[in-house]
């Protein structure tokens, strides 16, 4: 999507040990008005699928899947990542390797907000090495519900995780594949259809 | 706001110590629909005001001001609970206590995204004894940036923090103010303007 690569392009910041900062316009500031151009991108990409609902996880991937959800006309679940008194006891879970944070977390969703009926649309800010988005898939399994699609904001195309994604017969939908970067260097995005 | 008071009537449960669980609608499953009118509600509400920001917390506030940024044509800043590795160094940062996690936490706003120059509104899904919304105040204080009004989905108004705000002069618009609740009772809000 080029509006997205132009402006990671002119806003993203490499920095060393592959880390891509985007917290001016995505996961800290958030552009309201470039999210809903993702989120009709999407609405394209996936185009006559019967998405009834969409996944994603604390905190980063709420305010796009919201943005989202408002084009696709349907609710967000979003999976929690610790355990508040409020939460519900009977919850699908599971453990996640995190390479900001440099820890693994449990990632829950309550067995309420997702259901055998579901056809889920997951929806993240970042895909590297794809371990939340295995975990986010691991528990639309345990559901027994349907995947029918994943959308990625910034993919890093250099790491394994989409072709992981991929080679399982999933449709991904990354609107920016990065192939290279180097801090103070060019970043190079993947051509796509 | 009667569409919000009749669907906490609807789907909010009670539980003891005074918890109301809005989880199928506002903080785990997001009723994006219900966001928007609670959107256009505060625009109404804070018309005039010279807002272009919305400051919100992770992570339950994030959708909520995700829809109402798009109404007010603003981006939003999320405060960060914690430290990755990928949050700048430069940052404003204060402590909280967490009721509902039972603990304390630290919450940071990169300086880049918090100005003098900016005239912020501050959203957040409750409003209970008040502590987090002091610890945003906080940082916008050290920011030297303006708050211009705080927009609150759901505010216990039998716990103090609402009263705290609003006898500091901040023009504070809860969309639902519960009174009084009890499990199995009834939940009675209390009558606005």
């Amino acid at each position: 999507m080029q509006l997205l690569e132009e402006r990671i392009r002119k806003d993203g910041i490499v920095r060393e040990r592959n880390v891509l900062k985007v917290d001016s316009f995505i996961n800290h500031q958030m552009d309201i008005g470039l999210f809903e151009e993702m989120a009709k991108e999407w609405k394209r990409l996936f185009a006559g699928k019967p998405i009834n609902k969409i996944l994603t996880i604390e905190a980063s991937g709420i305010g796009i899947a919201a943005v989202a959800a408002r084009e696709f006309g349907v609710p967000v679940v979003f999976a929690k990542k610790s355990m508040s008194i409020n939460l519900d006891q009977d919850n699908y879970r599971t453990k996640i390797q995190s390479f900001t944070h440099g820890r693994e977390y449990e990632v829950i969703v309550s067995k309420k907000f997702l259901t055998p009926g579901d056809h889920v649309l997951l929806i993240d800010d970042f895909l590297a090495n794809g371990c939340a988005l295995m975990g986010l898939l691991e528990l639309v399994q345990a559901a027994g519900a349907t995947v029918e699609g994943i959308g990625i904001a910034i993919e890093k195309g250099f790491q394994s995780g989409g072709e992981r994604i991929r080679s399982m017969g999933i449709q991904l939908e990354s609107l920016a594949i990065v192939e290279s970067m180097s801090p103070g260097g060019e970043i190079v995005f993947r051509g796509q259809p």
